[in-house]
């Protein structure tokens, strides 16, 4: 593994940039100049001074995402900063190119205050389609997501939802292949940042109800000291928010203790956290979706000896890789597509459905298409476009 | 010329962006995602948490400009505003791209607070190696640039200095055909804000005294109100602040007035201000730059009827167009290369004379070189880094 990092870093020395900007039309004669510049530019600059919404059909904004990033939680590597954070953003924008041709770029923010990124982001939008927060801190991504969800470009945060709904979509496979039935099993979920939110909200279809939703009852959400229950005094306003949909029995306990009897772990939390005995402790046939990068919650041959049936992480030298990047070109592609306004949470469950959908016969050591499966992106796009010009057409 | 304007819509209308962002590297195995993105991508992240600087060396900053602008004062348009602006700031980052391999991107700012531009842009910085300001109004143009000099990576407002510079080089060369002493004209420029405050800047070496520094002794603006003088008291700060090194004798009165037994016109300002006779008035041989955009302040046929000996204009459809594509791609290609913090006034001057050069036998209908000719980037980027590398020897 530590050769393997060390290959990342030459990568990156030669290539000192994962992507460029390349021009669409030839410039070859000075009549091109004096299209794609002056004086041929007033017209269309004209037209979109006359109607904003024109800027869609005459820029880039039509194609467009801003990968946005203050650098406070960059994948385990914690809060290192804007500059540390370029090439994650970079990696992001190449894989948006790569899998939905989707031209994104990295905005690396040199502030941590709420009120100054809502404030940046707010003024860089004209030029997106799209806005893609990455790697920043909880509780400040819930607050910086929610309050630019005005800008009338979807703002869409991937640690939450990209990787809720990957998740959604690994447990509706898993589902399938063990026949289950999703609605009744009873989920874990350890870690209350922003993924284990995210994901507790989708499980429990909270913010809409619609014919394509189906609400798991039984969701606990631990942090590090335990059940979130409503018993706790230490408890932040998200996470209190958090028992408005979870916990329903409000039991009490450790993440040992709350997994006995339990039929899923979904672990977005650290390292090797969870024993082959906690997984025997669990129901039968259980579930174990260990997330934690790069050393998940539990090996995946632990949790098998501990009986686990279905184990996926976030690795790819393990089976069943559970990565967002099978989400996040998709649903920026069909909302560009569609000209979204926002992602809402009945797309981000037809982008689980189209997921799971898009592995017709998944099995236990395969429950999700591979990263690199190009028909993925383009299936959850048309899902996730159906359901914008579905709205658009009832209005 | 209409037709010319329809067919620029078209063109927009068909590419819907005249830029894409492209990967540098094949996304092929999992092993190319987990090199460019997670786990591997840890490393970098690392190394640059632990010494900012290495960004240069391990992402696109190397090669990265923002072409920033608030759409307050577009071309010949105005204030448009920043959705309008965008087809102008692609056609820069285009024009970056072909002319000096520079991976720009358009930043249309959402606000016309000079506070809040400042503070924007700040934030935005980490991802760029340089900032090219473009179409900001004055005086907002000059307290936004000065207010970013800290930023350790180059801030140009290419309205103001690339205008200066391909002017400047236009009158070098100028200077060359006609066997005339460049410090001994006489120069009166029309126009008071951003471009003409800065080639008053630039042709009076304000800011540094060096080897290569031509500095022209007389030199009058005019603003719409005739000459700015010591006598009035209508002045901006930043008018007022030009009488610190222009019309050193006080000349006062109209634009035609002021122009009498002047040698050079520099129009900046706007169309068929001037008339035949105003240039009959001129000293024998003038030089007529009239950068007016689309309309010149006088159109060259006119010029050269009233006695002119070299007329040049903004446009392409006419002999001497002086472009300050001539200009911005060399100037921070250069400036990258060299990993430069700022432009001094020293590379900017550098940069006119590596122009002029780059055209050695200049005819009066032809001055500078054709805004096509591929050898005049490479030339001013040469010519600008060595000044700076010049200087970090010297330290």
């Amino acid at each position: 593994m530590s050769n393997f990092f060390e290959r990342s870093l030459i990568v990156h020395e030669q290539l000192r940039g994962k992507i460029s900007v390349v021009g669409k039309m030839p410039i070859i004669s000075r009549d091109d100049i004096s299209l794609a510049y002056t004086p041929g530019i007033a017209r269309p600059c004209e037209v979109i001074a006359g109607d904003q919404s024109k800027a869609r059909e005459l820029t880039i904004k039509r194609n467009s995402v801003a990968v946005v990033s203050d650098g406070s939680a960059v994948l385990g590597l914690g809060n290192v900063g804007p500059h540390a954070a370029i090439p994650v953003m970079e990696g992001k924008a190449l894989l948006f190119k790569e899998f939905a041709d989707i031209d994104a770029w990295p905005i690396c923010i040199d502030t941590q205050q709420v009120d100054e990124i809502v404030a940046t982001v707010r003024r860089i939008a004209p030029v997106f389609g799209g806005i893609n927060l990455e790697d920043i801190s909880a509780p400040r991504c819930f607050a910086i997501e929610s309050a630019l969800q005005d800008l009338e470009i979807p703002v869409f945060h991937d640690d939450q939802h990209g990787t809720a709904i990957v998740l959604l979509a690994a447990l509706i496979n898993a589902s399938k292949v063990l026949d289950r039935d999703l609605s009744k099993l009873k989920v874990v979920v350890n870690g209350a940042g922003a993924a284990g939110t995210a994901i507790a909200r989708l499980l429990r279809c909270v913010g809409h109800r619609t014919e394509i939703c189906v609400s798991v009852d039984d969701v606990v959400v631990c942090d590090s000291k335990g059940a979130i229950h409503r018993g706790r005094d230490d408890l932040s306003e998200h996470k209190r928010e958090l028992l408005r949909y979870t916990n329903r029995t409000n039991r009490t306990g450790t993440l040992q203790e709350i997994l006995v009897a339990a039929d899923v772990f979904i672990g977005v939390s650290k390292g090797n956290i969870l024993s082959k005995r906690d997984v025997s402790n669990m129901n039968d046939n259980p579930i174990v979706l260990a997330m934690a990068n790069p050393i998940p919650e539990i090996m995946p041959e632990d949790a098998k000896r501990g009986g686990a049936a279905i184990v996926g992480t976030g690795r790819s030298d393990f089976p069943n890789q559970i990565n967002n990047v099978l989400v996040f070109p998709g649903i920026f592609r069909g909302t560009l597509d569609a000209c979204a306004s926002s992602i809402t949470e009945e797309m981000k469950m037809a982008a689980a459905y189209a997921l799971a959908a898009s592995m017709p016969n998944p099995s236990p050591e395969q429950i999700l298409p591979d990263p690199l499966d190009r028909v993925v992106a383009p299936q959850v796009a048309a899902a996730v476009a159906h359901i914008v010009n579905q709205k658009k057409s009832e209005q």
